[in-house]
């Protein structure tokens, strides 16, 4: 029985606590939903439930194919427990299809295919609205080493190659999302965070409908119907 | 004698002239200043000849060190002939000390020293207002090739090997500055555009006061009398 002690982070989505082990955490699943860096804000109704299984299954997937993260097991329907990680503040984003910002930076249209995944990378920082970077930055600012930077394209890449069959076989286009990573208490490199429609653009391929947090972003109504059904083809 | 003959391009501070010669444009630098993606409007009174005077110095300078440009040589005190180009849609800006929209993207103090150059790429669009880019969307959009963008970032480090000790002479701190390149004739892939106050913030090296289009940006007074004290020193 694994005991939640103090509350080291709370964040727009989730809660970590720490347990008495102290090279593990419980991740705890929020309902709660923001957008545009936290200006708006909301509730999407069982979220925090469909979000911890849905990582739950991928992160599982993904250790099963070679891609460690930071997942130990599932504690109960909202609560996670996962090795604590010394966060690297690049967040790492993989698009296959324009959107998002990509459409509106490059002045291209939405649901362009691409013809090979793009990597972007992003400043972890809240103030300053994780702003894009390159290399250089990464590098001469010291958010990662170049070895760290090297193998988190290369992890990202490999989750890539595992991620858009999984889900095309389950009739949704992964259009984009969001990867963190971190260092563990051995000092290896993983996978972080969560991998849930909150970070990710899903479409349906065949409707090409939206099945993310785009849906309360936009205000395209039914959103919790969307996350369940994300839930249901994912977990099916 | 050259003779311009129909106007190809009219941008913010230059206009392009065909001649006679298909290879060769006469390269004309105006008085006008813009900022803020032509949102601020002005004239910088002797301009267009500093700059002419300014951009043969440093080219000339470069072409001796073994980086080619396309320009060939100065017509009047405002004209330079050089060589038709085939843009490369991608800005290319190295950085040696933290200022404009380094510092407000990374939250970082203007005048951070780097410890070494961070070379970034914006794409080239008025439109877009140049957003930053990074080199897999330079090579998924086909901004260039591979090759060009490895010989593009090679020259850069070169010509900023060669330009802060040329400056650093001169007592001017050289703390970021665009490059554009392009094809030329030939085929060859040369640096193209200008090297000027315009598109670089050149810091006296002393007294840190500003010698370069902040100046004119920030409503901060003594624009012609910074660009004629760049003018005398790099000249001299």
């Amino acid at each position: 029985m694994v005991e939640k002690r103090d509350r080291l982070y709370e964040g727009k989505s989730k809660i970590l606590y720490t347990t008495d082990n102290p090279d593990e955490l419980v991740q705890v699943f929020k309902d709660d939903a923001t957008a545009f860096n936290g200006v708006k804000k909301g509730t999407i109704a069982g979220k925090g439930e469909l979000n911890c299984a849905i990582t739950a299954r991928i992160f599982g997937l993904l250790g099963a194919a070679g891609t460690p993260s930071h997942f130990i097991r599932v504690l109960s329907p909202r609560e996670m427990l996962v090795q604590r990680l010394t966060i690297i503040p690049v967040e790492v984003v993989m698009r296959n299809i324009v959107a998002g910002s990509l459409s509106k930076r490059m002045g291209r249209p939405e649901g362009e295919k691409l013809p090979r995944a793009i990597l972007e990378t992003y400043l972890k920082s809240d103030e300053l609205g994780d702003p894009p970077i390159n290399d250089e930055h990464i590098e001469v600012f010291g958010l990662a080493t170049p070895a760290q930077l090297a193998e988190m394209k290369t992890m990202a890449r490999q989750i890539n190659a595992v991620l858009v069959p999984f889900f095309r076989e389950r009739g949704i286009d992964l259009v984009d999302y969001k990867l963190e990573f971190g260092v563990n208490p051995r000092g290896q490199l993983v996978l972080g965070d969560e991998i849930t429609p909150d970070g990710c653009r899903l479409w349906d391929s065949a409707t090409h409908e939206k099945m993310d947090k785009d849906r309360f972003r936009r205000d395209l109504g039914k959103v919790e119907e969307a996350y369940q059904e994300v839930a249901r083809r994912v977990l099916g």
